[in-house]
């Protein structure tokens, strides 16, 4: 039995189990302060390991910026997160304190794509990405079979977009950092911010589909010119099959044929794909982290 | 000894040597036909190798697009190009039956970031970029101390960038496949298109200066927030000191503080920088590969 936490802004999502079919118990605890968030997750596996079987080991997928250098004497801890009171919380230490077990830490869309390769859409490749596109945009990648990290995690989700033709005047986005990043343009906050609504409670004739899919399939076109993965798996509370079928539709086109085996339609199909996992990727992929660790 | 070609589209440049301190002799052949080109490469290698010390091996960094998948049928062959006449031209192959030496192939960016690597300015990295900027726009990357392949090698200079806004009214680039990228708004092709002229010998205040820095900082902001890089090598025809200093400054901004450690100048002065084996990078990491492969 592993411990899995994906550790988000909004809410630390806890399970249990082994594999996405036997997932003895999940629960969901809203994010507040480090200390008493914490607490509450550590007491659910704390409970967990007493009464039933023990637990073999912990994997934290969690927001960020995360200090990921083995060597740093910061490893495991959140850095300069806007999110008041999480910055410099050492995740890694305060769990690993808290149920004195071997604990692994990843960024939540790193674990997620490490989830979407045991048990998803990414089993048995070797470059493969994973992005979410929630509250922000966030894209974990597989390369030569192993999590990509630079000098620091990545943070693909800054990348610099050309406005699309169909953005209303004056919108520049909502990243505080970036004017006119895909975070800023194509983040469910960013739908937010223009529309007052969410996505899926706009009519299909409404223009934010067109805007939203044309920036995911710019998006995806740098990623495919960059890292020419085999897959792009595309998952977050955004995402949903209207959006799917037409980002499949602009990105055929913005690749432009420039990769031969990428030039029709059905090709674009098996290539831009929902996760296997659904939205268990992250707290999957945590429980997978945490089985290779031990 | 080693034999090493830099493959372009304009030239090939073709050398013996051991290292940058021991080259023996190098040409360069303008790029005619491929039958006469590659014969006239060949003929300078196998007179070196009859009448002088014997080769060990040949490196070939190549322009492209390249097969380079070691499963496939076509590994080593240029595909799609638009250069007239080299369109499935067997690079590999042409050269191995010509000369009879262990030979490898790979992309001319790629070439020239493992010479970086061996001898240049990205000595010790395990994670860097080596771009260049002349007639178009090309990265070759080294992720976890190996060369970066995905599906397909990458092609990030067609990378969509938001248009500066010191862009001239209506240009759109010169891309054929990509209206707005990074080798259609910043290559010396587009400079050339605009102005009818090189970089270098507009003045210091004509505006295609600022407007190539926008475009080149707005492409290395996108690179580190997907690689992380620990350097960004930056050569090629349109390169300068002026231009490298104004895109520092401006690449300091974009990145807005968001890598902790690229947040003030003197560490972007450190992290983009010019090739340590200047316009002789891809000659000599082809070079390097040849010593690898042997």
């Amino acid at each position: 039995m592993f411990a899995g936490v994906e550790a988000g802004g909004t809410k630390f999502v806890c399970a249990v189990g082994r594999n996405p079919e036997d997932i003895e118990s999940l629960i969901e605890i809203p994010t507040s302060d480090p200390a008493s968030t914490i607490r509450a997750a550590a007491d659910f596996f704390r409970s967990f390991d007493q009464s039933r079987r023990r637990l073999a080991g912990l994997g934290i997928g969690s927001f960020g910026p995360l200090d990921l250098d083995p060597g740093s004497p910061r490893f495991g801890q959140i850095t300069t997160t806007p999110k008041p009171g999480w910055q410099n919380v050492d995740m890694l230490a305060e769990f690993r304190t808290a149920l004195e077990l071997p604990t692994v830490v990843e960024t939540d869309v790193n674990a997620a794509a490490f989830g979407e390769w045991v048990w998803g859409s990414g089993q048995g490749l070797a470059h493969f990405l994973y992005v979410t596109v929630g509250t922000g945009v966030g894209v974990g990648a597989l390369v030569d079979g192993k999590l990509l990290h630079g000098e620091h995690h990545p943070e693909m989700g800054h990348m610099y977009l050309p406005l699309s033709p169909n953005e209303p005047d004056s919108f520049a986005g909502i990243c505080p950092f970036h004017q006119g990043c895909v975070e800023g343009l194509a983040s469910g906050e960013a739908i937010m911010k223009r529309w007052n609504t969410k996505l899926c409670d706009l009519p299909d004739d409404h223009p934010a589909n067109e805007l939203e899919a044309d920036y995911l399939a710019t998006f995806f076109s740098n990623m495919t010119f960059v890292l020419q993965p085999q897959k792009i798996i595309v998952g977050g509370g955004v995402m949903n099959e209207r959006l799917l079928q037409s980002t499949r539709e602009k990105l055929l086109k913005k690749i432009g044929g420039y990769r031969a085996s990428l030039g029709n339609r059905s090709a674009i199909d098996d290539y831009l794909v929902m996760p296997g996992l659904e939205n268990r990727a992250g707290v999957l992929g945590a429980i997978a982290l945490a089985r290779r660790n031990s």
